[in-house]
């Protein structure tokens, strides 16, 4: 491509757009099923269910430390199956970027996004790009659709949940909203803080023989808080924090004390929550801790009785109630 | 919902949020597989070859004579379906909304969508809303990605054609580009041109059992010329239309007179373009010309030689090359 920069040609269907979609997109992409001239692909047969699930994003800065919109475009549509008990296979991929947008920024964004995908072996099967005036836009927001099959037996849903149950978290909340929030220029700051964006595959594989294995879910938007608070809503059933036990790092904590945000409410996008039963928590537990995503895992709470609310008891003794998020804490996070 | 427009709080994973998506999103597009509380849906089994397509929408106004962006988004991806010989079963949506958009006009197009999937026969199983800050968006962009399964023996595809096949279109082509871009204030017209949007699934299920039909496009970005453009490029088959035969409002030819544009070269909604054996090209158009979507079909040319480019033989006699587009005619026009 002769061109530096998106301009509103590379988006009608001509020439431009041609370029763009095959120099760029495809050949960063190329996989036996990802055929530019069709207008959809086929599929191999599956043996199994079938799963689907969707996601958008829109993060801001487009590259942060530990990660950029192309890489959490893959880690969150793989994720939403692999806490839902799938495998991922296939990918849609949807573009929408804005006119004048570097192409040189955008092709490290699709460089980061295929190698995303080969990590979690997902192949992008279809895709399509927009392009929208400037200042119609972010940059490039992402869409991703992940097609993947069930592991057979395992049926897990909020519904399995029972009361005594545990909560466990795979490692260190907050982390990928606080290195997004930082790498913003209007905070003035910088940290060493890394997002934790990342697959989830290997810690929710960690978890296929645990019977009493309940129901996974990733914390991201709105954090574990926001979790609980869905767990709370669904069942009715009242859930118990631990914050001795919440891991949250020091930088985070540091952070979220100078600008006024409770880490709990905070994004991961590397991160499960797992609600299993009692007798089988410290096994679990001990399983995600021999990976090397988790090593900081910790048993966090517990799924108390019908009436309760959620409480966190606080490190000096206290409860607080977590409540439902009402105002925004953080735009463009994910 | 009290609120009368969208703030970033609608995207923040706590209340507001829930209420979007349940009172407004779900309540309009429900339907047994549609569960918000889950991260993946799970599907029915399938009983042949699966195909899967995505398309993204960013068309400006949100709503135009004759549609709007909801129902473009169900038509868009059923169409990429049912072009390649599939019957559409399951979509994915995502929602890019922007800080500030009236709930009212969402909710119109979300009924809108319903609507349009109900007509189609398929299903929103899983979805994703995204909120943007104010002048980072164009109101809304939608993203779907739709699933369906193949039509056992029916194997289409750009490689099928052969010199002599004959190119058919189901209607009047630049209706919608037309439409849209006279919906735009800032031409200033206004003409009781509706855009063509619409499922053409009873125009590919008309062609089902023709033998010869050896490839189907919709002429989207870059209209029907972009549609020769690409099968020359694929097949290196020269192509030549008459445009005495090709069906173009008079209004369309009007306001494109006007403003400088090739009908040729403007977005369709609604429309098929076929290649189709010549001993079957006049059964296949009587076939669509006793659709009610079909009425104006007509043969409009066919594919030559190796060696030859896209010709149109212009209706003084002439002859016309039509080049692949370079410069962008149209922006956020699908």
């Amino acid at each position: 491509m002769q061109h530096t920069h998106i301009s509103l040609a590379h988006g009608n269907g001509g020439r431009f757009m041609r370029e763009l979609i095959n120099e760029l997109f495809a050949r960063h992409l190329a996989n036996p099923l990802l055929n530019t001239r069709t207008d959809a692909a086929a599929l191999p047969e599956f043996n199994g269910e079938v799963m689907i699930t969707t996601d958008g994003f829109t993060v801001q800065p487009l590259e942060f430390p530990g990660g950029d919109i192309g890489a959490l475009a893959i880690h969150g549509t793989v994720n939403d199956l692999a806490v839902a008990g799938a495998e991922p296979l296939y990918l849609s991929l949807n573009a929408f970027i804005e006119e004048g947008l570097e192409i040189a920024q955008l092709e490290r964004i699709i460089q980061s996004l295929a190698t995303a995908a080969k990590h979690a072996g997902v192949n992008i099967v279809t895709g399509d790009t927009k392009v929208v005036r400037r200042g119609e836009g972010g940059g490039l927001y992402l869409a991703t659709t992940g097609v993947g099959l069930k592991h057979p037996g395992q049926n897990l849903s909020m519904d399995q949940i029972q009361s005594g149950d545990r909560l466990l978290v795979s490692g260190p909340v907050g982390d990928h909203g606080t290195a997004v929030m930082l790498a913003r220029e209007q905070f003035g700051m910088r940290g060493d803080l890394q997002s934790d964006a990342a697959s989830v595959l290997p810690l929710t594989r960690a978890l296929r023989e645990f019977s009493g294995l309940r129901f996974m879910r990733d914390p991201t938007r709105g954090g574990l808080a926001s979790v609980m608070q869905e767990i709370h809503q669904a069942t009715g059933f009242g859930l118990r924090l631990w914050q001795t036990a919440i891991p949250v790092r020091e930088p985070v904590t540091a952070v979220c004390e100078m600008l006024g945000y409770d880490p709990l409410y905070l994004a991961c996008e590397g991160r499960v929550v797992a609600v299993i039963a009692e007798n089988q928590a410290e096994d679990a537990l001990a399983q995600w801790q021999d990976l090397p995503q988790g090593t900081d895992a910790a048993l966090v709470g517990k799924i108390t009785t019908t009436g309760q609310r959620v409480i966190l008891e606080t490190d000096i003794g206290g409860e607080r109630i977590l409540e439902e998020l009402e105002d925004d804490p953080l735009p463009r996070i994910c």
